[in-house]
Formats: C-alpha cells, sequence, structure tokens
C-alpha cells in the first residue's frame, strides 16, 4: 500500500511536532492548512516543523487545499471541545472525503459530553464514507493501559488513576486557567461560581468505561482541590513568583460508577512544578484473589514526557483510523493501540 | 448470550483458581478431566476449587466427558511447551468441536519455537470449525502493556523489560531446574551441557514482535547468569539453607533483533527471594523527541500477584476465543486484551 496522504491542519507547536515525526518516518504531508492571520500561512510546513524544506506551504484557504490535496486523512490540531467551531473544521475535511484524526480532548469519547454534535458528526461522516476518531496521551495511558490491566485482576472493584502535569509546558493561558499565584479564598470564590466545561479525566473515564464494557450509572461527579505553594516557587509561564499559602495550581478528581460495581477515577494535576517533580502516570486497581483475599494491581509511568506520547500515539494511530469503518469512531471500537512501522492502510486482514 | 459451557482440563492448583474466578463469576464449569490417577478423580470440582459444591465430578474419561458435555471451551492447564502429548489433549477438545484456551507458554506464540506441530494444529482447529488460543500473565504484562507502550514513543530503538519471579511459590521442581544451592561451577558445567528448551522470555518476544508488526532478523539469543547469594537464605521449596556463594536462581535475558532496526528484550529471574522482595514488570523503551534528542518511556507493576493475573487473564479471554476464527489464532490476532464482565460471545458487532 501507497503511504497515506495527510494534510496538517492546524501547524501550531502541536501540529508541527506530528509534522516533524511524519517526516522522520519518510510520510511527507502533502498539505497544511491554518487560519486566516496565523504566522505560519506561506511559510514551508517542513522548515517550520525543523524538519527541512518539503515544498508544502501553509494555507488559509481550507476549501480549496482540501479539495486539491486529494488526502486519505487530516490531523486535526485546534482546540480540545467539540464545539461548533471544531465541528465546521471537520466538516470541511469531511466533505472533502478524507479521515479526521484529532487531539481535541473531548474527542476520545464525545458521545455524552457532546451528545447532539457526536450523533450529527457520526452522520455527517458515515455519509460521506471517512472515519473521524480522537485520540492523544490519554489513548495509551488513561485508557488502553488502564484496559488491559483491568483484564488481569479479578473482581475488580475500584480503579484509581492519578497523573500530573506540568503548567510551565503550556503557557499562560493555561497557567491562568489553572489559577496559578491565586489565594485559596479566589480559589473557593472560582470553586463556587465557574461553570467549567467536562474535564480530560472524565471524558477519558466514558472511553476507559467503554473499552472495559462497562455502563456508567448516573453522572460524573468532579471535586476540585487547591495544590499550595509551601515554599517559593517561580513559574516560568506567568513571570512571576508564587507565595508560599499561594496556588501553585489544582487538582481534578472524577469519579464514575457503573452498573458493574466497579468505581473508576482519576486524578488529574495540573501545577507549577518544584525541582525534582515530574510528569507521572499511576494506576492502582483493587481486586480479590481466588481465595477472596484482597489484592492490588499497580502500574507507574514515571518521568514521562508527555509532549512525545501525545503526538507519536496520533501517529501511531493514522492505520486505525484509515481502516475504521466510516462515521465517529471512538477508541474503544479501533483495533488494539499498537506500534505501527508502516502508516498505510492493511490488506483485509487487519 | 447464555453463559459459555466450560470444560476445565486439568484441576491442579491453577486450574482450580480458574475454576473458583468462574464460580465467582456466575459461571459454573459444566466438566472436569483430569490424568487417571490423579487425586482429584471422582470429587467435586467446585470443593476442590473451594467454591462449593457444584455437581461437577472430576473424570479421568477424556473423551466420555467431552462427548457427554458440549463444551464450548476448555481451560487446559497441564503443562507448558506444545509436545506430542499437548496436542494429543487439543486433538481430543478440537475433534469435540471445543475451543481451547490455555496457559501453555508456549501457546502464546509456538509458530517458530514448534512450527510443525502449530501448523498441524492450525489445520485441524480450522477443519473443525473451533478456535485454540494460548494466553497468561505474559498476555498483558509482557505483551499486550508493552504493546501499548511502544505506540506512545517515537523512533524507539530498543525494547527492555526485566521481571522477577519466586522459585518458592512454584515447588521443589522448578526450584530445581533453577538450580537453587547449586555452586556457581556447577552452574557453569550445566549451562555447557544443557539443551534448554525455548525460555518463556524468548517466546513472548515473538508474540510482542507481531502485535508491533515487526519482523525478526534471525534466531534469538539468549544469555543466562547466576543469581548468588550474599547471605544464607531458606528455600522453602526445598526444605533447606542457601549459603552465601550459592545459587538463589538464575536470570534469562532474550534479545531479539528486527528488520525495523528495534532490538526487544527480555529478562527474566527466576530465583529465591530475600526478605522485601516481590514480583515484578518494568519496561524500558528508549526513543526520540520530535527534536531528535533522546526520550525514555518507562512502565513498572511493583508487587505483582502473577498467580492472580495469570488465571484472570484467561477469564477475561474466553470471550475473545469463542469470537475468534477458528484455527490456532495467537494474541497478536485478538481484540485488545480488555475487562470483560460478561464471559459470553457477543453478536457480531464485536
Amino acid at each position: 500500500m501507497p503511504d497515506p496522504r495527510i494534510v496538517i491542519y492546524g501547524p501550531g507547536s502541536t501540529g508541527l511536532a506530528i509534522t516533524k515525526m511524519l517526516c522522520d518516518r519518510g510520510v511527507r504531508p502533502v498539505a497544511a492548512i491554518a487560519r486566516t492571520g496565523s504566522k505560519t500561512v506561506g511559510k514551508d510546513l517542513g522548515e517550520l516543523a525543523g524538519a527541512g524544506r518539503i515544498g508544502v506551504i501553509v494555507s488559509d484557504r481550507a476549501d480549496e487545499t482540501l479539495a486539491k490535496a486529494r488526502a486519505d486523512i487530516a490531523v486535526v490540531t485546534i482546540s480540545s471541545y467539540l464545539d461548533d467551531t471544531l465541528y465546521g473544521i471537520f466538516e470541511k475535511v469531511v466533505k472533502a472525503k478524507a479521515d479526521v484524526v484529532t487531539l481535541a480532548e473531548e474527542m476520545l469519547y464525545p458521545w455524552v459530553t457532546a451528545a447532539t454534535l457526536s450523533r450529527k458528526l457520526h452522520e455527517l461522516a458515515s455519509a460521506h464514507g471517512v472515519t473521524v476518531t480522537g485520540t492523544g496521551h490519554q489513548d495509551g495511558y488513561w485508557v488502553n493501559l488502564v484496559g488491559v490491566l483491568m483484564a488481569t485482576g479479578h473482581k475488580v472493584s475500584q480503579v484509581s488513576g492519578a497523573l500530573s502535569w506540568n503548567v510551565d509546558d503550556f503557557g499562560k493561558t493555561l497557567a491562568e486557567q489553572q489559577l496559578v499565584g491565586r489565594t485559596k479564598e479566589e480559589f473557593e470564590a472560582w470553586k463556587k461560581s465557574t461553570k467549567r466545561k467536562p474535564t480530560f479525566g472524565a471524558i477519558s473515564l466514558y472511553a476507559l468505561a467503554a473499552t472495559a464494557r462497562l455502563t456508567p450509572t448516573g453522572a460524573i461527579s468532579t471535586d476540585t482541590q487547591p495544590d499550595l505553594a509551601t515554599s517559593r516557587v517561580y513559574c516560568k509561564a506567568l513571570g512571576k513568583y508564587v507565595e508560599p499559602g499561594q496556588l501553585l495550581g489544582y487538582t481534578d478528581t472524577d469519579t464514575m460508577k457503573t452498573k458493574e460495581g466497579i468505581t473508576l477515577r482519576i486524578s488529574s494535576c495540573g501545577k507549577v512544578y518544584v525541582p525534582g517533580e515530574s510528569d507521572f502516570n499511576k494506576w492502582v486497581l483493587s481486586g480479590k484473589r481466588a481465595d477472596g483475599t484482597n489484592v492490588r494491581l499497580q502500574m507507574l509511568n514515571a518521568d514521562l514526557p508527555t509532549a512525545v506520547t501525545t503526538c507519536a500515539t496520533l501517529v501511531n494511530r493514522i492505520p486505525d483510523v484509515l481502516e475504521a469503518p466510516a462515521g465517529l469512531v471512538t477508541i474503544d471500537k479501533l483495533p488494539q493501540l499498537g506500534h505501527r512501522p508502516s502508516l498505510a492502510a492493511r490488506s483485509s486482514e487487519a
């Protein structure tokens, strides 16, 4: 099979990291689309990505570029939630008869939190014979590794994940969103007043439940706790110090109950790190031995390079999306996430 | 779908642990077969398993029992390697039109190390419209978790696993096989003279390569190193002390090179534990960031309850085997290993 024809839709830092990975693997994207006004427009995608000139000039004319590209798939790295804007972008790609693979976090399992747009997108993609799938770091670390782990346990009653990400890796907007440098009183006032979108953790629990063939009962509950500085810590993203007692960030804990009696929980901490801290992903499953005594299954991914895993997972999902049936196809319906030496779709054997 | 009709073929300690897990999940086996002379013959399978009387009497008449059982699947826990004896047992089950799921370690991926019998078994199973699959602890911890991890890395060049198991959990035969209490000189003499079967680690590397779509080049190399006692350690399995300088056991390191340039390696240590040691499973992947710098992906499963994971994995694989096409179907061809609340085969949606 020939290499897939790939469009990069959103050549921001993540889109460019994916571009570099694709070029490293010998698969050069055939087109790139940015929003009007982006500094990337008119530049060579390969040069922007640090992969050398590839003769693909970033365009802000989406329809024209998609029509010319005859793409098999578009990599969409624009935003996190399935709203009307993101739907509009997917619609352009789908109508150009290309599959979509996206890092939009809600797209990992949008069926519950964005039900109406999900159904509409599923119908649109089905009608045009293409696949739309969300993936990313969570696909591996919050869903598939955990799903495999669950298969190795007996009478598992609780599945609990804890993970951490560094606000300083993601810039000012996210640092402000994580309330870095605010007081505990400001945090409590924010908690009372805010109407937040579903957390990425909550969305991943839906995907995990579907993967483990569990049926959620009722809504996911979300608890949010501040992470307070105990010493003076410099926040690179804000360019200022966080004083003792102020927030380094906060931790969201999402809990899902299921009809099968298994509780799924994920605690996600986004904060400014103090020296020695790094991203991790840790899961503990409470289960039983055959003799009825309690036992725990544990997994720790320490020093986790989240920027790598996010992009590499998307790249390795490309053949799965190319081979999948038409529609909005979430990861619970895809084959096992795995390393793919070739990004081309395989024969029907797959 | 109704619950599957399951035969326990080999009600030893592992077969009985699986029986207990099945009963816990509300799926009572319908028959049990042991070798003539086994102490289990004539006893109630449920009582032997600690699950209470279930009215299934262990029989040593395999053909008659299989004919009566109208089983969907047999759980075969007899031996480790696909030799003529094990083939003969599979043949009885296959001719009775039941699927086979087995913990025989070589059956995880017997295509290379037992090529002739594998092909013969594949033809036999295909002709009778049933599936034969090997699974167990390795399915999760040495293959599928690692396979997912590999999908999250970029330009992975080396995948290295290290794991440990306690000789004292497995009795005298295995303790003697691991040379517990022998001298370093005896170990070296054994290494020169012995003609060993492929290690379980080597077999799992073939399954991992198939899962990660890699092509092995040449044979797997196996290196074996002694683990020497530095203080006096009691070996329960042998009922004697290991003196300083004598072997607590040994570590096999298997290395596979692949056409794609990725080296797969697994080090398996089987020894008598000193206080504070427990089973673990640890993997490190060497890869690159998009910018070309080196990065590592890590996974650690500490305090691993291998007896649980071995049996629970087999139980959760039952629906996959029931749903699989006919033939010898290795785990690289099955759906993602996952938690299965129901052990029944699903509709074609699966």
